[in-house]
């Protein structure tokens, strides 16, 4: 026979806390505390499978259950001496739902089950208090009317202010066993002319009424919502625990409580929470009585600790809180009710808690013995450390929302608007704060992003230009907005029926994608000495080396602060939009021979080299990786006519040939363009030009030094090997030269970015002829999945929403797609050449996800901005612990 | 000892034509045709691996070759009665290369090897012919000379002028033995003073120096260049052949000719060539003197057959060409030589011939029994069949080439220059014939495109918008003219340094990718009762399905004509362009509710229906695959101003409305946009509307004709299962509707283009909801290399040429990326649901090399443009018999 229930407390614990599938998480827990002699009232819990069996079996129950349920019943009956039903001695129960994880939206709890009009007498006899029998019965009928039979809960609030309004009193507590009575008749006829069948009085027919409608609440359209948004399967089911009822509302020695065995907020080790004397669990949260502190510590002036007012049941509370982190090794999150000075425990879980709480419990709990190194790797979630490297918003501060982007780089950030780079570079350079607002942003505005606290884009998605280049700095960015309409001419913003003058300020919060009207407090990082203690342990676990993406000496600098390995993806064509530069940048683009490209490349030359050289100095020995020029070179030059004009009359050049040229160089579709090594093939002096750049450079450091830099040049958008093969011949020829100049030797490798489709499918090919691969994930995705990143707007968040896809791609890489052609691309490329070095250089190098996808492909780095060097450290030590942890099991 | 000399002739042949690898193919037919008993003088061929070896081993021969050269040369003077060097009889030798396949650039023929001062005498005793004598030593010393000594041919033509001009005479047959002597002098000074030393006058160091020029000439820089166009391996090697003279040139019963066993232009069954009384082989192409034909019937007033002048050599010829055509069954180019009165033969090979003689002399031999059916349709090339159905330039017609483009559509057409599909329409309903030219076409040009006679791009490929429609239309079409420049303010194009108006005249060759100057006249196609013939017995042996793809009743009409069996992509969306439809579809683009887009689609489906019809009506019962719509709505909206306020008052919209929608729709990369199953998803109103048409079309064709199509409704850039399901819910939907009013059902199949590298890595997942995979390789081509076709006229051209890749993706399918994608996709669909039906639709369907790998892959049918039709099902036959003989040889 199948076993549907499971019982626990009183000495007999069917289930323990790995049983949660079965048991869901409260039953799974309640049976735990009580196996280890935690004080918990006695009671059963019906399986998840029973909801399983219920849905598959139009709504029957499986035959044996109810016998099951009607032993365990009398099991309990039997341990707290009291029989349900009973008119002298009624027991009391709880019902409550409990999912495998913890679901908002699902039927919760009903209390003071089993009271009816025969024996709340009883109740109140057995307790020797009228008004806690009454009390007790008029919140069952609340509970029970607005949870099981669906009466709106205004229904009862009404009759309760209007007993209230008839004494006139004001609170609750001045009400007594008279007016609760009262209460409890209007109850009873408001629920009868509702429902037009009185208040079922049964108490067998509660309980089962109660069961049903927790298993009904499983599928209720609340719970399908909250499912689909959190990818919990249907077929999970959920469990109904059944309870003996303790009281904590029977008097001054009575209390209920709500708390968590430490700060939540600051992981601090205190006790941490409240509780409410004379009440029942709804009282903690519904708001009409304060609660108090637990510890004397956190009271107060003018509060109540527990643990002044109940210092018997407080000192009890403080074992088992003790007992609980010592068996679950976790910070928890309990309810506890004292009735008449004794404690019983009605729940526990892991308690949730900030990113800074997170920290240090897992740092503090390795101290303190409760877990070892790598347990407490593993407790913090990597992304969460976003939040502790970057400015966020004052939670209590008062906030108007204008609208909402997408989360585009983390940080809050407040200014004054302004429409264009210039712009925001000139009121930054007086001081001012700023918020660079753009319907979308190019590499002309990164001078532009650099200056401003924040930036606001209403186009563009997780991977524009403007969320990865803001990344990349750690400005906070919003992107995509697209409720914000932006008119550049009459230089405003429009956004939730506001309209926001350039010199008027926002807010930007980079972490939901908010944007607020006028200045919101914030609170600064603090970086705590646990935030070093807990990267260090990772380092030891991790495998995979973590490189960053950087390009200029203060990216470089702040990524070697935060531990980064080398630079995994120097973006070279970041460095050509210097004002400096970009004039002879442009020139090398109009002229059309070779000779006149060579010429404004000559120009170019001691920039680049004198980049490198600060970038190899900042490295100091560590590899360096250099993708040679990338973008088509129409990206390089204005788009509109008088810009234009301005750079035709500063280089001496013919408008009319300039804007032929400009034209000619158009794309329809510049992602899929003239870029890439197809520049360095069919123009081979820019590539030649960059190479001599990097080689001068590292052969100047390693004389200056003396510590010779290894570059990676790394050529992109490679589709067939005799792309590499003849970019590769013109940089070893440049080194060749280089190196007789010079007199000396530095080692170098030449490898590629692995981002189109054909470049995974033929790896093996391409390796021959390459020392490295670095996956451009990016653009791979792009490509695979046929989606322009600065259009997919439009629709992207539509897919994600509907579940279409279950993730943005271009956030968390997509394993069934690329990550398919990943796994390709690295048996292709280690089957012709093993010792191949695999690396990752997309965004998706500093997304936890796709971190532990990387470790299991078993690629050697990850790459990835600056500011989530220390998220990709330690999410690359959890995916090693991880994978470890697989073998170990094994 | 390895054997590196094989001798021939004479009764001892060491070799056969299937050793063309070793022999070459002049060596290995010469031991052939001596083998099957015609007459050809003896001698033997050195190997093409003497030549590997002397390349291997810095220029020396192997050293057993010595020996093996000189015990063959004995047999030669056995055979022949004459010792080479001999004073008296001296042996003459031809020293000849003769690679793998026929190599125009390389060394090619030495002849009369062996004169010299002393046995020149000893030639004009044995022949008693001093002229000849001479002749043959001037001739040796001019082609040794210019071949072997690398002395300028100018230098011995002008000793040849001076001596006829010192005699007075203007004809070389004008000079005695006695000029030709003082001549042999001149050429010996001038030798030696080019030279520095004599002329070489030791039989056994001209043969050597001989030898060693044809191993030389194989690197020469023509020959390289030539290798390298034609993707023949340099380690191929050539061989050399040494054979014994034979004169044609010894008096009026010699002759020399070349000839062809049938007309290789028209394939007719007579004897077709051209020879030379009393003359050698290089007399016949100099031009010096007027060779004449082969037979009496093709002889013109004034010309002398060889049928005539040599009766016994002319019938001994005609033998040894029936001979020759039965052991090679296979149309043969022959070279002979008749030294008094018997015939020599120095050459056989296939012959070439165009496309018309193909056909015919495939017919004709299966139909003399020569060949059997399989072989006839082995034989013509499918993509010859193009020069048959298009119209095509007179190649005796004089012409002025203008400039080069893509041969982008096949055919030749005449017209003025229009430059606007508006004037294109206006002058071709006035008769007029036109040739549509612009920088590029886009959907809006439709209606001129199919007005015009031919198209002109300057930019764009082999699958631009141009291209694609211009083929689909079977209109030629020359793309991509990058050497164009157009000019529409002017109305002007400049092209070769000349400026063309509107209103002048222009040709083009589609085939060819030629721009010429006015008028070029046209030879018009004529389609024999051969091409069905052959058609039917390609049919016999095809096993995939050949479908076109058409969306006009004049499409689908042209593709039945052609054999078409079915309609595999029909692109809904040119259907929008239509003047009756472009408002309303403008219409629904511009609504911001889905009831404005109802309303508009309301307007539209009509239209569709009646689209619909008239399809199926034609395609009376097979299959018609309908694509739903796939293009980004910015497509349908124009793109300048001024149309944009003129559709904006058409539609009574606001015209700021109108360019904000249209800004809000621009998108960065079109190509991977909102576009396909994307507008599906998030317009579902668009594809219910389709549908709705497609189903009620089908109801009524069934009415109609009581003969009830079969939709195959396909949806586009589907990368996800879950797009598919969610479109095909919304069919199946409209599906009910329609049948429920009708009070009918109709079978009909969903399915999707496979177009995006994801579809291919998912296709197990996809297919669980597909009925049909359609490879849109035009796409998935874009999206596997990231190249779009719109943009990749800038380098890919280049690409090709340097072999950066071996053909254009877009025109041959690339096995490597894309077919392995393809592969990929077959396999997992295959996997799960192994009787998926699998076709391909893009313009790769119609490229016999794309079809042999379809083939490959088991695809069941390909669709291409309804011109290709004939094309398809000949290369999807061939692609059969080689799969089959696979299997055969097994």
């Amino acid at each position: 026979m199948q076993k549907w229930v499971y019982g626990f407390g009183a000495g007999r614990n069917d289930g323990k806390a790995e049983m949660r599938n079965l048991l869901g998480g409260k039953g799974a827990n309640l049976a735990e505390m009580a196996s280890i002699g935690l004080p918990v009232p006695p009671g059963f819990t019906i399986t998840t499978e029973v909801c399983t069996y219920y849905y598959a079996n139009g709504k029957q129950y499986p035959a044996e259950l109810k016998a099951q349920v009607a032993e365990n019943l009398a099991r309990i009956e039997q341990a707290v001496g009291l029989k349900f039903g009973d008119e002298q001695k009624p027991l009391l129960v709880s019902v409550r739902s409990g999912a495998r994880v913890s679901m908002p939206g699902m039927m919760d709890t009903v209390l003071n089950l089993g009271l009816n009009d025969r024996t709340v007498e009883g109740l109140a006899a057995a307790s020797g208090d009228e008004r806690f029998a009454w009390d007790s019965y008029r919140r069952f009928i609340q509970m029970y009317g607005s949870v099981v039979l669906s009466v709106d809960h205004h229904r009862f609030e009404e009759i309760i202010e209007d007993a209230k309004l008839d004494k006139g009193v004001s609170e609750d507590t001045e009400l007594t066993a008279t007016d609760w009575k009262k209460v409890v008749g209007g109850y009873k006829a408001m629920v009868e002319e509702v429902l037009g069948s009185p208040f079922p009085q049964e108490p067998e027919a509660q309980l089962w009424g109660a069961i049903g409608a927790v298993f009904g609440s499983w599928m209720n359209q609340r719970a399908n919502t909250y499912r689909r948004l959190h990818d919990i399967p249907a077929d999970w089911g959920t469990a109904v625990n059944v309870q003996a009822m303790v009281f904590g509302n029977m008097g001054d020695d009575c209390a209920t409580g709500v708390c968590f065995t430490r700060d939540p907020s600051t992981g601090e080790n205190i006790f941490y929470g409240e509780y409410l004397i004379n009440a029942q669990g709804e009282d903690v949260v519904a708001g009409i009585r304060t609660p108090q502190p637990m510890s004397e510590a956190r009271a107060k002036p003018g509060e109540r600790s527990m643990e002044k007012a109940m210092p018997a049941a407080y000192q009890e509370l403080v074992r088992v809180r003790e007992t609980l982190e010592k068996h679950y090794t976790d910070m928890q999150d309990i309810e506890f009710t004292v009735q008449q000075n004794k404690l019983y425990m009605l729940q526990t879980r892991n308690g949730k808690r900030t990113a800074a709480a997170s920290l240090k419990i897992a740092v503090d709990m390795a101290r303190e013995g409760l877990i070892d190194e790598a347990e407490a790797v593993k407790r913090v979630a990597p992304g969460s450390l976003d939040q502790l490297l970057h400015p966020t918003l004052d939670p209590k501060a008062p906030r108007t929302v204008l609208s909402k982007g997408l989360p585009a780089s983390p940080g809050a950030a407040c200014g004054t608007v302004v429409f264009s780079a210039d712009e925001a570079e000139a009121r930054a350079a007086k001081g001012e704060s700023v918020i660079l607002v753009r319907i979308e942003t190019s590499p002309e505005d990164i001078h532009g992003m650099h200056a401003a606290k924040g930036i606001l884009t209403t186009r563009g998605g997780m991977t524009s230009h403007a969320a990865v280049v803001a990344r990349g700095m750690g400005r906070p960015c919003v992107a995509g907005a697209g409720g914000v309409v932006v008119d550049y001419a009459s230089q405003q913003l429009m956004a939730g029926g506001k309209t926001i003058q350039a010199g008027e300020t926002i807010t930007l919060d980079g972490a939901t994608g908010e944007i607020f009207l006028g200045a919101v407090a914030m609170v600064e990082p603090k970086l705590s000495g646990d935030f070093a203690t807990l990267m260090g342990w990772a380092d030891k676990f991790r495998r995979m080396k973590v490189r960053a993406n950087a390009e200029t000496p203060l990216d470089a600098d702040t990524a070697r602060k935060f531990g980064a390995e080398g630079i995994g993806l120097c973006r070279t064509e970041h460095m050509f939009f210097d004002p400096e530069r970009i004039g002879a940048v442009r020139q090398m683009i109009m002229s059309d021979s070779e000779g006149g490209r060579r010429d404004a490349l000559a120009k170019l030359l001691p920039f680049q080299r004198k980049d490198f050289t600060e970038l190899f100095r900042i490295m100091a020995g560590l590899p360096v990786t250099i993708r040679l020029l990338d973008p088509p070179l129409h990206e390089f030059l204005p788009h509109r006519e008088e810009e234009l004009a301005e750079v035709a009359e500063s280089l001496g050049a013919d408008l009319a040939a300039m804007k032929r040229r400009a034209l000619d160089l158009s794309e329809a579709n510049p992602m899929l363009g003239h870029r890439g090594c197809r520049l360095g093939v069919t123009y081979p002096e820019i590539y030649e030009m960059q190479a001599r750049a990097i080689f001068e450079a590292a052969v100047a450091t390693a004389r200056e030094t003396g510590k010779a830099p290894v570059p990676e040049i790394m050529i992109p958008l490679v589709g067939a090997r005799k792309e590499l093969e003849i970019t590769r011949a013109q940089i070893d020829k440049v080194a060749k030269e280089v190196f007789a100049e010079a007199g000396t030797t530095i080692e170098y490798l030449v490898g590629t970015m692995i981002e189109l489709p054909r470049a995974c499918l033929t790896a093996d090919s391409i390796a021959g002829v390459a020392d490295f691969f670095s996956f451009g994930t990016n653009d791979l995705t792009q490509t695979t999945f046929g989606l322009s990143r600065d259009d997919a707007g439009k629709f992207l968040p539509y897919y994600v929403e509907k579940g279409i896809l279950p993730k943005d791609p271009f956030v968390s890489i997509d394993p069934d797609g690329v990550g398919a052609l990943v796994e390709i691309a690295k048996d292709k490329g280690r089957g012709v050449k093993p010792d191949i070095k695999l690396g990752i250089c997309g965004e998706h190098g500093g997304d936890p996800a796709s971190i532990t996808f990387c470790e299991g492909v078993g690629l050697d780095y990850v790459s990835c901005s600056p500011y989530r060097v220390p998220v990709a450290r330690l999410a690359a030590a959890q995916a090693a612990l991880s994978a470890a942890g697989g073998d170990r099991t094994a």
